[in-house]
């Protein structure tokens, strides 16, 4: 059934940021990676720890994720957050994902957030000024959680 | 491997409020239901048109939902997502879960929101007065175009 809605749907494009991370033109610091998914810390953190979850799908949001690529994203955001609560010894973790630019999404790869943070206290993003040796050194202690 | 954290995991209870709802014990406007999964209008809605997803598990937070669960809670977050795309006319849903009392959860049962709104102007949480016949109203929109 079609129904006119004014909605139009985003196109992905091949050149995204996240897409060229994943063919490996760009460089990023890896949390984890298996068959369906890629985490790595995002570069403009919200919180201390903050770390980005894509599939390995061309999927702009939610509407193109599919059911595979759905439950693999959550297993992996279930690595990341246990890892997160070791490394931060901290319980409290916001697990956000941003559908369509008028939510507040910027890059159009389904992503999901995960943030060592409470929903009170949310920082903007790039509210503070990233230190990529700290971002390496936070990926490393996660990704050693998580290979334990 | 056991590592001492310092993290307690809350023990599921099974008189939260989702729980009750699960068990039929009290009443809730529906927008969805399958075997693994029920989604309702939040009442205390942080936008218009604000949707709680559960899966039909006892899982606090992401540390316990199974697979199957995950896939299922992702795959009708898509369903109701899109249903809420129609019904109010918008491309930009904010997706969160919150993990741990630290990070803003309230209610001890896995539940995602699904909130039609810009994450930069989201309201708190029972900001504006629920008037049930309006979510009633809204839930019977959204499963209309669900169910099409």
């Amino acid at each position: 059934m079609t129904q006119a809605t004014g909605i139009q749907h985003t196109i992905y494009d091949d050149n995204n940021i996240f897409a060229k991370m994943l063919n490996g033109d760009i460089p990023y610091h890896k949390v984890y990676e298996d068959d369906k998914t890629l985490a790595f810390m995002d570069i403009m953190p919200q919180a201390e720890g903050h770390v980005l979850i894509i599939p390995k799908q061309k999927a702009v949001d939610l509407a193109d994720l599919e059911p595979e690529y759905a439950a693999a994203v959550l297993m992996t955001a279930k690595k990341v957050m246990q890892a997160q609560r070791q490394v931060f010894a901290r319980e409290g973790i916001i697990q956000m994902q941003f559908n369509g630019a008028q939510s507040g999404q910027t890059v159009f790869h389904y992503h999901l957030h995960l943030i060592p943070a409470s929903v009170h206290e949310l920082g903007r993003h790039a509210a503070t000024e990233v230190d990529h040796e700290k971002l390496a050194e936070t990926a490393k202690q996660l990704a050693t959680v998580i290979n334990a």
